[in-house]
């Protein structure tokens, strides 16, 4: 339950309130701390954050393996924090990086290489 | 079921396929066109997604009023879109908008307006 106060609280505070969804989760924007291009979009739950505050690097929930993940534990393309944000209602939480390599799976800088034009995909010239 | 083919199509194709979570949506990244600022960021289910591209302007489901949510259809501060793009699983979008007023419903530019620092927040210079 949400009242007045606690909105208020969460939306003009000071205090650190995470509001996670039912499956315990919230968004997580990856944007580069230099160039602002977003590099990616995860989800983290409270180990998610614990572990990206003490470490200094970006870790996230992932859904399908349904564990704690450290982005470039395999791959060693880490993210380094430069910088945490929360939004409005402490629902997302935009991480601002340093990047070692590229963010995505595919090796790309960012996962968002493609253009969504007139129903097809198109992709960016900095797509590789 | 996916198989290493659906994985490819998905990923290296052209068809635009969004893949839709357990409650038939995915997440929607809000970027600033020109300033590359992270705004806002939302859910879309098919239906916003259909009414973002017909119209033009940004559509959102509200996961709390169950809805279709045209941004800015009581405040008037719509979101224009300027380019849509999709993530490499294609379980993520990212809007590049013109922006008319704030895109936070604080009357903020941006929703992200805090930093997490030390355990506790604090308000960006550019919070108001």
């Amino acid at each position: 339950m949400t009242d007045a106060s606690d909105q208020e609280l969460r939306e003009q505070g000071t205090a650190f309130i995470p509001k996670f969804d039912s499956a315990g989760l919230l968004s997580a924007v990856v944007q580069h701390a230099k160039t602002g291009e977003v590099l990616m979009v995860g989800f983290m739950d409270a180990e998610a954050i614990a572990a990206t505050r003490s470490t200094g690097f970006a870790h996230f929930h992932s859904r399908s393996r349904g564990r704690l993940w450290k982005k470039g534990e395999t791959s060693g393309d880490v993210l380094e924090i430069v910088e945490l944000r929360v939004d409005c209602d402490q629902d997302a939480v935009l991480l601002k990086v340093r990047q070692t390599g590229g963010a995505c799976h595919t090796h790309r800088e960012s996962c968002f290489y493609r253009r969504i034009e007139n129903g097809a995909l198109s992709f960016t010239e900095n797509a590789d």
